[in-house]
């Protein structure tokens, strides 16, 4: 029992010891039924491809439904083959509020609710939470994890920027209602209204359903354009220095053999 | 008498001293009612939540200024504490013209000018300054300082570069409104109307209700756009730069070895 | 025999040797001619144009056909002239498919097969073949070179984000239509239909033919240009870099000096 | 006559030796006659003020020209003074042809020309010529003479990034027109026409006046869009990169000394 528990486990996470093979190719087809997942979940809500594939949608649905639970049955039972879950009770209960498994959950909950739901509302919103299921392969995709990285190393700054951003935008916007306000009641009709040009403008969107006609939210409006532009250019040079720093991070350091006296010269980077 | 002026100085200015608890609970209660200033200031623009919570909005209106009033008047009394501001009249006077000071002001100000104020035109305008009881929080945020240092740096070049944009803003407009006045009277009508279209294309904001139809506008217009992308790229640059060496000074000291005695220097950056 | 082919593959490849000037004669014919096209094909699509030069621009096609036919057969007969392409005939195969080769093949590959289609869309269609014959002058182009070097040199890190800008498109474009469809159910369709929106808002490109109107799709569309900005700041980080380390790498070699010995080390960057 | 000329040089150019005082109070009203120029030709547009300032207008215009003229042949007078234009007559020949000199020129030669010109499409013309006299204050201009200095720093691989982009601009059009042209035959009625949304969807304005309505074309919307900002990512580099090496180089390089033995580090930058 314990070793086939320990065969399953070594199958379901990708490692490089025995097994690889059967748990590359399990890894191969759940990648594959997620990302097939994906393009179901984006094509069943085109009209036409909905009425005529109907039929075909609903029954991948049930058999992704019925995989993923399987999967995750099995994954809660192997858990404790991880050193990190190893009691056989709270082991398996940390592993089950684990971002991971959260993730796991997510991609099939919605289907069983559904099944005894009777509130539309809910079922409808439910249904947005399958979406959930992209996020699975995130377990796999290093972009993903880079990424993740990169939010993580730079949190102060991000946040420190983002607070900005957010501070400028009610206060642009608090401007900018009470300059248009009086000339266009019906589009600028409150604060919170006039947010959404706000973003829009600051961000260089620019949708032109909501735009100052008065001279004066022109030139606010052409200031909000700017320090938009600004304000942009901090959590963006944040983010790009973050990757760099993480891309480099990964490469070899830097060795230099000199070719005189044939010592090696270790330069920092 | 003295000795609970000390006390209340220590309360009111966040200090890692003595009455560090009373204090940083004072600080707590007033960001806190200056973020709810904020919330109702945005919300009360909307015209259901104004309707309905009107008289907790002017309840709420009044309880701050007097909360804001009795701090105002409690600083300008302790401010003498501060070694800055020592002297008992001049020392005051000196505070009440400082920025911090002057925010504080301009956040109470407008309630006490509207109860006497006829005019409802003023009225409005002073309703707007209330927006300023946001950069009260300012005090306290990491972020405005940081966004201050930065930009203090790099002011000349800000200068230098915004002027530079300003120039362009002005001959490319200019171009467009002798290019496509005779072909849209009514939208380019006169050059600082046109601006408004130069600002919208070279900060690529293109809200659309503004662009050039004739084959010459469109060309000026797609060249506005790349000259725009530029031009932006210089401030923006250096505002980056500039926040990128401002969050690394406060990183770890730089170590270095001196190459002719051996030793460490930690210079400062 | 063997000498006329040593001398045409003088003139048809830009050679520092011998017959450079026939050579260099030749090659800008060649440039201009490629240029011309390019003209043509861009203005024959103007009604006007098309009607008053119709017979210039039928005439001037099949002038270039005839030129890009000779000068294609030459080069395949000369290829074999290159140390790479040295066998009579697994060379000269080896030539038809190598990259250039190719883009000369589909600047003339269209027009013969115009004369015997019968079916008018395909024709329509490879109409638009006819561009490649633009692509024939990136032989010359020091910039395209330089470019599919940088995409080369960062295909990894570009691969790795713009998964990542997949990803988010079709997580935003999937929340933005569950948030969207019931208020416009027209205008956002489908998930692929909203696409549309998210990549047009992600961009900040922002054409106004589609945008949230609910509040919370208001919310939601602000965060998308958000997390645009910063998504599209990777790539654009990665290209600048890549581009900057190209341009670096042409220019004089890095000059240290080993600490061990004292000697000059010429590193290649 | 010959010290009265050196007098005048001394006071036209802002020198720092004799007559400085002289030389800067003329230089200053020089500036505000610019400044005031170019405030009127921008507000004579707006047909409200130049109905009411009509007058005002066409005699600051007049004084304008005539303190312009007064000062172009001042300084043809005095051009000699300066090493570079020693000659009497072949030293003012070649000031007449220099960038500094054209410009003074253009800024009043409209003028004079509008007086015998009997064409009204011609003077609307020479109208927009008397923006050049905004070019005048790029003598005194410090970014004026930073930007052009970066521009002529980095001057291959802005013409080596804006090829491409003209190169893909091209491209781009000509496949969407193809794309896009037989469902909306009247926007993309030709490739120069898609140009038009060409360049506006790769710098991401975005006006929404020319938007793809198939499948197909938005695809190639969102990846011109994806094209654009990756593009536009390389001449922005290369400006900001050039940028900070100018504002760099103008300051004074970092000495250091070491505080254990007194001597002076030099740190290459």
């Amino acid at each position: 029992m314990h070793t086939l528990r320990r065969t399953m486990y070594r199958v379901l996470e990708t490692s490089s010891g025995k097994r690889r093979g059967v748990s590359l190719v399990f890894n191969v087809i759940l990648i594959t039924i997620i990302t097939l997942n994906a393009i179901a979940i984006v094509l069943h809500t085109v009209p036409e491809y909905d009425r005529q594939y109907k039929r075909l949608f609903s029954e991948f649905e049930f058999f992704s439904v019925i995989f993923f639970t399987i999967e995750y049955l099995l994954r809660i039972w192997v858990c404790v083959e991880n050193e990190k879950y190893r009691h056989w009770f709270w082991g398996r209960v940390r592993y089950l509020v684990s971002a991971s498994s959260i993730i796991d959950f997510l991609a099939i909950f919605p289907f069983y609710f559904t099944l005894f739901a009777t509130d539309l509302a809910i079922v409808r919103i439910l249904r947005l939470f399958r979406i959930f299921r992209l996020f699975r392969i995130s377990r796999y995709s290093h972009a993903f994890r880079l990424i993740q990285r990169v939010v993580t190393d730079k949190k102060e700054e991000l946040i420190l920027s983002m607070t900005f951003v957010f501070f400028m935008l009610i206060i642009v916007s608090s401007v900018m209602y009470y300059v248009e306000h009086p000339a266009q009641p019906e589009k600028f009709s409150s604060i919170p209204a006039t947010m959404w040009w706000g973003i829009s403008a600051m961000t260089t969107v620019g949708y032109g359903d909501m735009h100052p006609i008065t001279p004066l939210g022109k030139f606010l409006g052409g200031l909000a354009a700017i320090i938009g532009i600004g304000l942009f250019a901090l959590p963006t040079g944040i983010l790009v220095s973050g990757f760099t720093e993480q891309v480099r991070s990964h490469k070899t350091p830097v060795k230099q053999i000199c070719p005189h006296c044939g010592k090696e010269i270790v330069s920092s980077p």
